[in-house]
C-alpha cells in the first residue's frame, strides 16, 4: 500500500507543493515521509496485532469505586499511547500548541494505516482530535486551552453526543434539556454554565479508563422561558460535559460530573470502539438529587448543529478513508492467501495428476482480487482527493479555496457512501477468496466485512448522503457545484483523450458523465421534491461510479507516462491501469441501471398503499 | 409469508394436482395444509426461540468419558427432537417407512418455515435427511434398512464427509485412503468392508450428542494394487462411516469407531450447526493401533461422487431456499420494525412540532423494503418452482420428467447463487432499515446477514456455479435446456403480452432474454474454454436477474387475474405487482452491464502478471 499511497500523494496529488505555503513551510517530502514512516510502523508493531483481542475482548461493564467502568483490553491502551506518543493527535495543528501544521492530505493518509490496522481502535483517537478540532473553531480561548489541548495531548479523550433514542437522523428531535446553572451562570470563567438532563445514545468511547477524563460535546436544547424546547434544528446548542469536573484552569476537581454510563450497545463489528448509552443529569453523583450534569456553551445558543457540522466534510471524508482501508486489508490479505493457497487447476489442463496451483491462476479469483483493487485504491484515491481540497480551502488562493469548497460539497456524500457500499462488497469478495477459511475466525477478512457494515450507517445513513447530494448538492448555488465538477471531468477526459490508449474510456467516462447530468436534470424536471427525492439512492449509487471512472481516469492518465509515475513499479503500474480498465468494463456500465429509475422517476416505492408491503 | 406461499403452491404451481398421481393419492389441499400448519407452529415455537441462543452458546469441545464431545445449547436439540416428532425426516419417504410420501414441492415448502425461523439448527434435520436419501438411492436392501431408516427415524443422524484441508472445490484430489479390511471384506453384510485413513474438513454436524449415532457418509479413495491412489475424481469411491460400530442388525456394538473430532471451526455464522474437522484412522479407540475407521463400501468403487451428486440438484435447490428464508426473516423483522419505529418527517413537511411519522413513510425506506420483498419472494418462488420440477421429474409423464430434467439442470445454478446472494443483499437492507439498532445484536438481522454469508461459499461456491452454467449447462445436449427454458420464458411473455398492465415488462423481458442468448453465443464463438468462461460470475448474475426478471412476471400474470389468486387479499396482489415493477425498473436493466464483459470477453482479469496485483 505504501507504494499506492506515494503515487497518489506525490506522483498525483502534488503534496510536496503545499510546503511552499506559509503554514506548511517546515515540511518537503522528507517530513511527510517520516511522518508516514511512523504511523505505518506503529500501525503495524501495535494496531494490528490488537485487531483481533479488540474484537474478541469486547468491551464490558465492570463495578468500580465510583460506578461502572468499562473494561477494555489492555492492548487497546497500549496501542493508543502510541498514536498519542507520536503525536498524532495533534497532527494538523499549529506547533506552537505542540502540533506538527501537517497538511489535511498527509494527516489522512498516515491516518489510514490506523484504519487499517485496526479501525476500531483508531476511533478513540479520531473522535478526540475531531472533538479538540471543533473547539479550536468554536470554543472560547479558554475553552480551548483547558478542554482542546488537553485532547492533542493526549492527556484527555472526547466524544460527540448527537443521537438519543427517539433522535437519530432526525436531529431536530433531541430532548435533552440545558437550563442555565443559577445566577450568574454566564459568569463562569469555561463558558456559560447549564445543567443539562437527558439521554444520549449511540455515544462512540463514551466510558472507558484510558485517560484521565472524558470531554463530552453535547446536543442539548435551552429549556425557554415558558419551560418548553424549541422545535426543530434551531433549537440545538452545543455544550462541553467533561466526566469528571474541572476548575477554571482544567484541572480535575475530584468530583464526577452528573454523566452516568446507561448500557453498552453489543455491535455486530466495530466492537473495539466501545458504544455507550449516557444519562446525563440523573443524580448519581449529587448527594442533594439530580441537579443536571454541569455543562459549558459552545458558540451561540441555536448554533450547535451548525458547530457541530463545522467539521462535518472532514468527518465523512474520514468515515470513508476508514471504509476505503477495511478494504484494502481484506484485499491484501486474500491477495496473499489466492498467492499461497493451492487448489484445482486451470480449466485448460486435462491430468488430474497434475500438481494444483495457485488460486490466483483461477480466473475468477482474479477478477475477484482486481476488483477489489478497483473500488479500495479508487475509494483512497477519492478520500486523499478530498483531503487535498481541505487543504486547498484552508491554504489556497481564494478563488482556488471557493472552488474547493464547492466541490467538497458535492463531492463529500460520495466521499462518505461510495467507500462504504463498494469496500464493503470488497470485503464480502475476500471472505470469498478465502472459500470456507474466510467464514471462520481464524482469518481475518470476516471481521474486516463486519466492521465495515458500520460505515453505511454512522455519521449520515446513505439514504440521508443521496437526500444531501440530489436534495441540495447538485442544486445549491444553481447548480454551481456540479459544473465546476463536470468542467474538473472535462478536463480530465479531454486529457486523456489525446492519448490514444485512454481514448476508449475517456468517452465513455463522456458518455457517462451526460447521462448524469440529463438524469439529474430529469429528476427535477416539474417535479415536487418527494417525487425527484424518491430514487435518491440510485442516483447516489450513479454518481459515486460517474465519479470513481473520472478519478480512475485520472490516475490512468499519470500512470500511462513513466515519468509521471516515478512511485511505482513497471508491475504496480500495470495494475493500476488494469483495475481502471476493469472498472470501465465491469462497472461503470451499472450507472445506466440506476439512473433509469431516477430519469423515470419511477414511483412504485412510493405509491404501494402500506398494506401492501 | 404463509398467504405468500399458499399463492405460490396452489395459484401458480397448482400442487394440489399431484394428489391426482399414484404416488401421492393419499394427499389432497387439507393434508398439505396440515404439513405446514404443524411445520409453521414448530417452527414458531421450537426453532425461532432457539435461534439466537443457537449463535451466542456456541458448540464447544468438552471431555467425556469417550474422547471429546461438543457441547450445544439444549434448545437446539429441543427443536430437533420436535422436528423429528412431526416426521419431518422422512417427509418424502413412502408410507410404508413412516414416511408422508409427501411431494417435494411440499416437502421443501414445510422446511422453509424452519429455515426461516432458525437455520443452523434446521442444518442437522436437512443434513440427516438427505444423507439418508441418498442412502436410498444407491444403498443395498440392508444398508437402508439399518442406515438410513434409522435416519428417517431420527435416531441417528447423519453428515456428509467431502472436503479435506488440501481439497474443497477440487475434490479429485482428496488423499483419504481405504483398505480392504482384511480376506473376506466383502462378505460384510452391510456392505464391503474397509478401513478409512484421512482428514476431513468443513464437516457440519460432525459431532454432537443429539442422537445415538452419527452416520457419516465419507468420500475416499481405494488404494489400488500398486499401493498408490488415482489421481482426479474417477478415483473417488462413497463410503458409510458409523460413529459408533453396528452388528449387522444395526445394533450399537458398544465400541467407537475410529473417528476423532480434530477440531472445531469458529465461524462468522451458522454457529448454531457445530463444524468440524475429523481424523479417520488415527487410533485413538483401537487398542492394537491405528488399524482405520471401518467403512462400508456405498455403491461401486469409483462411483462415489456421482452417487454424492445424485441429490445434489435437491440440495442446491435447498440452500437457495435457506438463504430466501434468511431473507423474508429480516424482511418480516424490517418491515416491522418500519411500521413501528418514529423518525423524521415526510419531505414536504414544513413544520419540525409535527410528531414524528413512522420510518416506513420514507420512500428511500420503502425502496429498501419493496427491494427486499422482490429478492425474496421471487427466490422462494424460484426455489419451489425448482421443487416442482423434481416432482415432474419424478412423477411426471416420459416428456415431462424429461423437460424437467433439463430444466433442472439450467436453473439449479441460478436456484443456488442467485438467493444467496441477492437476499444476502436483503439482509443488508433490513440492517439498513433499523439504522443503529440493526447493527446491534439486540435485533436479529445482523445475524441473518452473517448467517446468509455462508451460502454463497458452502454446496459449491459462487464461482463454481458459474462454471457449473457457462461451461456445461447452456452447452449441454447441444443447447437443449437454454432452448427449453428460452421456450418456458417465451410462453410467460406471451401471456403476458396479452395484458395491457403487463405489456411493457413482458417486451423487456423479451429483450433481456434475446440479449442473454446473444451474449452465450458470444462469449463461446470460436472461443478457448478459458476465454469463454473468464467472466462465468458475471454471466451467471446475469442470467439470474433475467430467470428472476420471467418469474416475477409469471407471478405478476397471476396475480393480475384475482379469480386466479384466491390466496391474496387485494391488498397482497398489490404488492406481488409492485414488487414485479420495482424488478423491472431497478433490478433488470443491471444484466446489461454484467453482460457487456461477457459478450466482449473482457480479458484484463486473466491477461494481468501475477505480481501486478
Amino acid at each position: 500500500m505504501r507504494s499506492t499511497l506515494d503515487f497518489l500523494l506525490h506522483d498525483w496529488l502534488a503534496v510536496e507543493t503545499l510546503a511552499r505555503r506559509p503554514r506548511f513551510a517546515e515540511h518537503s517530502r522528507e517530513t511527510f515521509a517520516a511522518v508516514l514512516d511512523t504511523c505505518e510502523r506503529i500501525a503495524r508493531d501495535k494496531f494490528a496485532p490488537a485487531n483481533r483481542i479488540a474484537d474478541q475482548q469486547e468491551p464490558h461493564i465492570a463495578s468500580g469505586p465510583d460506578g461502572e467502568r468499562v473494561h477494555l483490553p489492555e492492548a487497546t491502551g497500549a496501542a493508543l499511547r502510541a498514536y498519542i506518543d507520536a503525536g498524532m493527535l495533534a497532527a494538523a495543528q499549529d506547533t506552537a500548541l505542540g502540533g506538527m501544521q501537517l497538511p489535511c492530505t498527509v494527516e489522512m493518509a498516515a491516518n489510514a494505516f490506523f484504519h487499517k490496522a485496526s479501525i476500531a481502535i483508531a476511533g478513540y483517537a479520531l473522535l478526540t482530535a475531531g472533538n479538540a478540532n471543533l473547539l479550536m473553531a468554536h470554543g472560547t480561548p479558554r475553552q480551548r486551552e483547558v478542554f482542546a489541548h488537553a485532547q492533542f495531548a493526549g492527556r484527555w479523550l472526547g466524544t460527540m453526543c448527537l443521537s438519543e433514542p427517539q433522535a437519530g437522523s432526525s436531529l431536530g428531535d433531541i430532548t435533552t434539556r440545558a437550563l442555565p446553572d443559577g445566577e450568574g451562570f454566564e459568569a463562569d470563567p469555561l463558558g456559560p454554565r447549564f445543567r443539562l438532563f437527558g439521554h444520549k445514545m449511540w455515544i462512540s468511547a463514551g466510558e472507558h479508563e484510558l485517560a484521565d477524563n472524558i470531554v463530552h460535546l453535547v446536543l442539548a436544547k435551552i429549556v425557554q422561558p415558558d419551560g418548553g424546547l424549541l422545535p426543530g434544528t434551531r433549537g440545538i446548542s452545543l455544550f462541553i460535559v467533561p466526566k469528571h469536573r474541572v476548575d477554571a484552569d482544567g484541572a480535575l476537581s475530584g468530583e464526577r460530573n452528573d454523566v452516568v454510563l446507561a448500557g453498552l450497545n453489543h455491535k455486530l463489528g466495530y466492537r473495539g470502539t466501545t458504544n455507550t448509552l449516557l444519562n446525563f443529569g440523573e443524580g448519581r453523583f449529587t448527594p442533594g438529587g439530580a441537579a443536571g450534569a454541569l455543562g459549558y456553551l459552545v458558540g451561540a445558543p441555536g448554533e450547535g448543529l451548525r458547530c457541530m457540522f463545522h467539521m462535518m466534510n472532514e468527518a465523512r471524508i474520514g468515515v470513508g478513508l476508514g471504509a476505503a482501508m477495511l478494504g484494502m486489508a481484506g484485499y491484501e490479505a486474500s491477495l496473499e492467501y489466492a498467492r499461497t493457497r493451492p487448489q484445482g487447476r486451470p480449466a485448460q489442463a486435462k491430468d488430474p495428476a497434475q500438481p494444483q496451483v495457485p488460486i490466483l491462476r483461477h480466473a475468477d479469483v482474479r477478477r475477484m482480487l482486481l476488483a477489489q483493487k478497483a473500488y479500495c485504491e479508487g475509494a483512497l484515491a477519492l478520500g486523499l482527493y478530498c483531503a487535498r481540497l481541505v487543504d486547498e480551502q484552508h491554504t489556497g488562493d481564494e478563488r482556488a479555496a471557493r472552488e474547493a469548497g464547492l466541490l467538497l460539497e458535492v463531492l463529500t456524500p460520495i466521499a462518505k457512501s461510495w467507500p462504504s457500499e463498494w469496500c464493503l462488497e470488497a470485503n464480502s469478495l475476500a471472505i470469498q477468496v478465502h472459500g470456507g477459511y474466510g467464514y471462520t475466525r481464524d482469518f481475518p477478512v470476516e471481521q474486516y466485512w463486519r466492521d465495515n457494515r458500520l460505515n453505511m450507517i454512522h455519521e449520515g445513513t446513505h439514504g440521508i448522503q443521496a437526500l444531501d447530494l440530489l436534495g441540495r448538492k447538485v442544486l445549491m448555488d444553481g447548480g454551481a457545484a456540479l459544473r465546476l465538477l463536470g468542467a474538473r471531468v472535462a478536463r480530465t477526459q479531454q486529457a486523456a483523450a489525446r492519448q490514444p490508449s485512454l481514448a476508449a474510456p475517456a468517452r465513455q467516462l463522456n458518455q457517462a458523465w451526460q447521462a448524469l447530468e440529463s438524469a439529474t436534470a430529469a429528476a427535477w424536471h416539474g417535479a415536487a421534491p418527494e417525487a425527484a427525492l424518491a430514487n435518491a439512492t440510485p442516483y447516489l449509487q450513479a454518481f459515486g461510479h460517474v465519479v470513481l471512472a473520472w478519478l480512475w481516469l485520472d490516475l490512468a492518465r499519470v500512470c500511462a507516462d513513466p515519468a509521471a509515475s516515478p512511485s511505482l513499479t513497471d508491475a504496480a503500474r500495470a495494475g493500476k491501469l488494469a483495475a481502471m480498465r476493469y472498472f470501465y468494463a465491469y462497472e461503470l456500465p451499472k450507472a445506466d441501471a440506476w439512473l433509469l429509475p431516477v430519469a423515470a422517476r419511477e414511483a412504485v416505492c412510493r405509491e404501494l398503499p402500506d398494506d401492501a408491503f
